[in-house]
């Protein structure tokens, strides 16, 4: 089969074809013929280097998310058949013709969203399911603020927000990325400067925050959130070790939290996936939900599909297709 | 009636004994005929002009709990008649022969305790069920690391958590308040240096930590709680603005939360309450539960009081009676 790899970190251009051996699925696993592949930003750190993939699993082939259909199965796998399309997480090597699943990990393709584009739904699905609705405890009516609206956990987050019937606002960096995000649903894009961010949305406007910065944001974040409300922490690519104001948590009674969707288990992601089909398949199947896919590029064009996340100038997801 | 008042802030000489007029209860409102009072923290702090009362309450009467005799009682209340024996949460007030109480944040006294040492209870009872059992989650079987084992909130904390199935571990900093603190059923006294927290309780051991240091203790905290593990402050008296490190909360999936009793609403406490009549009364009735009071001061030696309690070196709770 063809898949994307690399021999040493580097920038985009170490990113290269080559011919493997199709993988054989293991036990709960099913090996699914690739249609796409998602491009997430984990695939760049990998890439340089610095996110180094779990051990004992696919090394050298990048990608987190696919969809397909299922060629065969492994021993044991009672929820799939050969010829069923899916999109699954997978814990690497997405970038091929051919990649292992685990049966838990895979979902359906929704409604209305083709198999291709189903690619980009499960990492941004699995993240903000979990982080805005489980532990965030984000409810109908309630205010969120998500940073990052227009990348692809953002713009999932914020359909997903609108669609249950919250509220979302977000900061963008660009006038073209705040007509995107109002295109998807947002209330209102706020001021993109930390300090304005306590005048705009205001003090004590925001139940749930949806946090991938970090850094001194957590100041406004602690300013803008309501009593009682929470911040969940998705990534700090803005500081990983900002001041916590403690007397403030305390007086407003807040919740800090966060988590990292690929080191769970398969058993939590299993679980996650059955909660996801009952409650967000039904927002993902609703005519209202808008294709994150907004950039496609060949297998072969990896490099160029890198560069682009990397250039940060882009809306939604980016998908390799097979 | 005699209560004990101040004139400017200081220290604690300052604290006298004045005439003043008995209050009258409003709506809502019981008055207590009052057979002790609780000493706390915080009425240092209001002493030394640090922590000024909510405004609309007693302004110059410290004492933040107590325990007594109802003797009249206001318009609209329903749930208390005059003669029932009492241990209330007050607005300030307290270090008098007479206080007014809100009838939702009054308790019957505890069968097994005295009505003088009941005035020990409120503040604490009321911190430790709302932080540790409700906001905290603590469950039996899992264990707790509680800051400051030996004061009054840290021996209630030891006492209900281990007469509710659950392991309290402390740190405290000296040998007879090591003992002290066995003696209500902790578990293991650990180390009291923040780095060597780390390797005793050790890494990835204690579900819940009820924190009232903050400060560089974060960084220990964030180490030995388990995975999924809450942090829950209660005040920050070795530091307010510690750094916080983000990935590790996310990696770990930790909630880190706190709260403050005083700022909250009566209708609160009073669902709280209800809460700890249910649910922690059977725990403080328990022939196992140890008496808190440790220290007992005549209303007119508030003064001493207040210096035993800067000085540390006390044990449980210190009560003025009247």
């Amino acid at each position: 089969m063809r898949a994307i790899t690399f021999n040493s970190p580097g920038d985009a251009s170490v990113l290269h074809l080559e011919e493997r051996v199709i993988p054989s699925p293991g036990s709960h696993e099913v090996l699914i013929r690739v249609i796409a592949a998602g491009v997430n930003r984990p695939d760049i750190f990998q890439r340089k280097g610095r996110y180094p993939a779990p051990s004992g699993i696919v090394q050298d082939i990048p990608g987190l998310e696919v969809s397909g259909v299922i060629e065969s199965t492994g021993v044991s796998v009672s929820r799939w058949q050969s010829g069923q399309e899916v999109c699954a997480l997978v814990a690497g090597g997405g970038y091929a013709e051919y990649v292992t699943a685990h049966e838990g990990c895979c979902l359906p393709v929704p409604k209305g969203i083709s198999t291709r584009d189903a690619a980009a739904l499960p990492e941004a699905l699995f993240t903000v399911w979990h982080n805005v609705f489980q532990r965030g405890g984000l409810k109908a009516g309630q205010n969120i603020f998500i940073y990052g609206g227009s990348g692809g956990i953002g713009s999932m987050a914020i359909q997903l927000s609108r669609l249950s019937g919250a509220i979302p606002f977000t900061m963008t960096g660009s006038v073209e990325k705040a007509a995107f995000c109002s295109s998807l649903g947002v209330e209102k894009v706020c001021n993109s400067n930390h300090v304005k961010l306590i005048e705009d949305p205001g003090e004590n406007s925001m139940d749930v925050i949806l946090d991938c910065l970090g850094g001194d944001y957590i100041e406004s974040n602690l300013t803008i959130l309501k009593p009682d409300g929470r911040l969940v922490f998705i990534n700090a690519m803005d500081g990983r070790r900002p001041e916590l104001d403690i007397m403030k948590v305390m007086q407003k009674r807040l919740f800090i939290t966060g988590s990292t969707l690929r080191s769970r288990s398969y058993e939590f992601k299993s679980t996650l996936a059955k909660d996801i089909l009952d409650h967000a398949y039904p927002l993902l199947e609703d005519s209202r939900f808008k294709n994150m896919v907004h950039h496609v590029f060949p297998l072969e064009e990896a490099s160029e599909a890198h560069r682009l996340m990397e250039s940060r100038d882009f809306f939604g997801k980016i998908i390799l297709k097979m």
